[in-house]
């Protein structure tokens, strides 16, 4: 089909076109799991166990085109890659117990430069507290990682459990990532101080993982979900999983993405509501187990920081500095 | 690294090589598993649960340049992307009980041949009984597909286990593929039949599932291995692994094979040892087991063909029309 004129190409569907295309062709070809306990399309996926609790698993892939911005050591780029998937995990609720990497690699790759990778690789396992048993190498023409994550979890959160009124809240800051993205990618300037400081966010990324599952074992999460996407685009898909809206009434953004948009004058909350690959939470909670759920998160290490509240309808609204509707502005592969 | 002069590269150690580097970070850094219940460099990994059961995880890239030959179609790209998965999982023991699939798709792909792909793909989750979870969709120069097997076996069977005396056995016969390889890919001729017969072998690949999980569970077998590396690498590997030898006192080959090699006149015993992409196992099985385990591959709906008999010492010898060492002839990426 490739060469073949006219045929309808990957990159017009774009990635959720394509997904969609497979969901229906493993529907009707009698593959997928019907009545998932994590529908489509949640953070990771889930099968319940005959023992009662569930088996969670989740793959990303890390593409260093993609996913390594200039600058970024390849130490660095493997704590990223299990980052980002120990991240959904932590949004359900799960606890890895183990990880497979598959990797792509290059001929001409540096043989150093893959040690390094596995070195963040490991140091990032150990960190979250489950081994690599195994994997898999290929040749590929960009360096790519698979990672393949097996986690269990006593009771998982959906995306779609947010209810009117409901606490919406977030396990920490915003707008570094976005203000180092625009240092890294279009050069922009600030004093190294800062410059490191926002770099750090985008260089040393750490999922919530104590939280997320201390969080869910708690029972007191309506929702939740990994903010990597960008604060904005995950609102705006919490909200339309949970068939409710949003209304922010404060943004969390951090001193250090605050100063570096008054040194170019842009907007602070720009950068904290599009920046993405945070790897906080967002979740929801209901009001009588916001008490519950603050003190969970802090004897976990973390904290939430309530934002605004679920409520009837749709969309995201920012309240703070008369109403705004918040646009969802994605992020998404191959378009 | 990437450009620097005179740094190791990626090519020059190999894909074990790789993997041996690998290994050493994962291990140096706390990340690896102690003790291990599938020990490297067996075919898939393991972890001991709880209830004494065995979590089974494998995963294998599939590859459109080097894993799909000219002619096959999308459908039988889409199955032997599962099948090389479930083999190894076969080769255990270990029953599969979901999937993933992080696919890599170059912008100008077809909509279609990505559909019949993953046609392909749920056809054989179904047929060997397990739902695709889910996955992730990203850009890449080439389509390629890591599948990610998760599974579980209440007894596992090592490569390693394999002790003076035992019975070698495999599960089907060989040298179609390897038959096929030379039609599709150095454009040797055959009778249509014949050609379609021997392609089959390729296009339609089969895992041994019912009889891995059947012969492991009956605990008839000593070591056991998925031959897709080509029977002779499979034969050397088991050896080497179980600290045994190995003589052959004849050769499974398929009719097709021995047809196309008279053709040829070329040797039907080198298109059986070295063809590969076969997804029979080779197993061993201690003498008093052997009657056992014939019942069980045939009640699971296949069998087992003596081929020879686990020796002292190491190596591989054909001893059928005079004794010859085996030469071990794997196949590596990267190299």
């Amino acid at each position: 089909m490739m060469g073949k004129k006219g045929a309808l190409k990957a990159a017009s569907l774009g990635e959720r076109g394509i997904i969609d295309m497979i969901r229906s062709e493993l529907a009707s070809r009698g593959a997928a799991q019907p009545d998932p306990p994590l529908p489509h399309p949640d953070d990771a996926s889930a099968m319940r166990l005959p023992d009662g609790r569930f088996l969670v698993i989740k793959t990303d892939m890390f593409v260093r085109r993609t996913d390594a911005p200039r600058g970024m050591r390849h130490l660095s780029m493997g704590w990223k890659a299990i980052t980002m998937n120990v991240s959904d995990m932590a949004a359900k609720g799960a606890m890895p117990a183990a990880a497979m990497v598959a990797l792509g690699i290059p001929r001409g790759y540096g043989a150093g430069a893959l040690r390094l990778f596995f070195r963040g690789v490991s140091e990032a396992a150990r960190h979250y507290g489950f081994p690599i048993l195994g994997g898999d190498v290929g040749e590929a023409r960009d360096l790519c990682a698979s990672v393949f994550l097996v986690g269990y979890a006593g009771s998982l959160v959906r995306r779609s459990g947010a209810h009117p009124g409901d606490i919406l809240a977030v396990t920490g800051e915003f707008g570094s990532t976005g203000a180092a993205y625009r240092i890294l990618l279009e050069r922009m300037a600030a004093p190294a101080p800062l410059r490191r400081a926002l770099c750090r966010s985008v260089f040393n990324p750490r999922a919530r993982l104590r939280e997320g599952v201390a969080l869910a074992d708690s029972g007191s999460l309506s929702s939740s979900m990994d903010s990597s996407d960008g604060l904005a685009f995950t609102l705006h898909s919490l909200a339309k999983s949970s068939g409710c809206g949003f209304e922010l009434t404060s943004l969390p953004i951090s001193g250090h993405a605050l100063e570096f948009a008054r040194l170019h004058s842009i907007s602070a909350e720009d950068l904290a509501l599009r920046g993405g690959e945070e790897y906080e939470l967002a979740v929801t909670v209901p009001p009588e187990r916001w008490g519950d759920a603050m003190e969970v998160a802090a004897a976990a290490g973390g904290s939430l920081i309530r934002i605004g509240t679920a409520v009837e309808g749709s969309g995201v609204r920012l309240t703070s500095g008369g109403v705004r509707e918040l646009p969802e502005d994605g992020w998404e592969h191959l378009r």
